[in-house]
């Protein structure tokens, strides 16, 4: 199978890579004039690309008709994930992008172990973490990791902004069934989906974002933060005939 | 909430705590008699419990009526593991813990990066791992972790031995839908998931295993070795109604 790279220099059926993936291609892969590759837009259109140029570490290509992406989802999932502790975050995201997450936004509330903190400069890092597992996995779009929420208040207002389809806020107390939900809402397209961090959210959280939300539950088994986001998307992906 | 012990020792309306357990409510947890525990039998029946006598680090307990744990799911679900490396397996084993897994079999195959080392040894930590997991989200069975199975001949051969009703082999190569495959068994009491390790099956083990299993896939992304068993087994739970 030809090496896969995203780039958004694509223009009159000529492709450019990126100068991290031209030294790759031509340091790293030792990659050679008449090479081929699969070039994907990030706009989850992907061409083969046939190596026509290498100057130093500059890569151009000729293209073939692009065809869509096999691998995106028809739902676009946002995941807000209350922020954990220690690199657990990495770990979601890794899951999330590979499970077909579109996005995500880290979250602080009450219960949150962690404290922000140069989250600038953390939100870079987990780009590169979602960038990674998006070239791994066969994604046609590059999943955005955005700088976390400060608190709750601004989740809420969030969503308030937004328009999706469906907000799921998945509660360990317990809520709707996914499935019955689902079923009420089809063609879904636009979906977010909300969990917590390890220590849950407090009542007053709850109620904040009732009128914003739809409350599920994922079963009576007590999920740590780090599989609770998985076990939500894989059963939104499958129950939307996604991952099959 | 009570804290909640596992123990083998129920008779006659009394329980008795194990060593290890005497230890953490004596020592750790500071307790006296007349607190009110909750005790799970391991076979899924729970009991109110209420201290009557600490001597030294043994606990005894006069208990309530049983009750069914509500945490287990309606399905008993075995997952062949393809051995991953380094602490992956852990990783796998604490999520399909929380995810309602009832027993875990490693196994090694042709393109395993792991190779045997120890397997004895590190099947007790695996299982104490287990444990832990299992006291921590409410389980009412204690999982089993089996011994890993050498190659993937005897993977073959112990789907010979056991019955079951459904054999799903998650291939990377795709197979039939899932929620199809489901439909066409309701239910199902008794179902094994096979999933690979990192490198994936060679063509001869998918040829070999092929009258064993029904074959399925987990759509078009590459998910990788240790997502794979947590994406198939939310789904599992999900098709089946014991994620909500």
């Amino acid at each position: 199978m030809p090496h896969r790279y995203f780039t958004t220099q694509v223009r009159n059926g000529q492709a450019w890579l990126s100068p991290e993936d031209g030294h790759h291609f031509v340091r790293v892969m030792r990659g050679k004039v008449g090479d081929q590759l699969v070039i994907c837009d990030t706009n989850a259109v992907e061409y083969i690309g046939t190596v026509t140029a290498i100057e130093g570490e500059d890569v151009t290509l000729s293209l073939s008709e692009g065809y869509p992406t096999v691998a995106e989802p028809g739902v676009e999932v946002t995941l807000f994930l209350g922020y954990p502790k220690q690199g657990k975050l990495e770990d979601e995201i890794r899951h999330g992008v590979e499970l077909g997450a579109s996005r995500f936004v880290p979250f602080f509330s009450r219960y949150c172990v962690a404290t922000p903190k140069k989250e600038d400069q953390k939100q870079q890092r987990y780009q590169k973490i979602a960038q990674e597992a998006a070239k791994q996995c066969g994604r046609g779009i590059l999943p955005q990791v955005e700088v976390a929420l400060p608190d709750f208040s601004a989740l809420c207002a969030r969503l308030e902004e937004e328009q999706y389809d469906l907000v799921l806020f998945f509660y360990e107390g317990g809520g709707e069934s996914l499935a019955q939900v689902l079923a009420r809402h089809p063609g879904l397209k636009q979906i977010a989906l909300i969990t917590g961090a390890e220590g849950g959210f407090s009542a007053q959280e709850v109620e904040q974002i009732a009128p914003l939300v739809t409350r599920v539950g994922l079963g009576p088994r007590i999920l740590r933060c780090e599989t609770a986001p998985l076990a939500a998307l894989a059963a939104v992906m499958t129950l939307t005939g996604n991952l099959e």
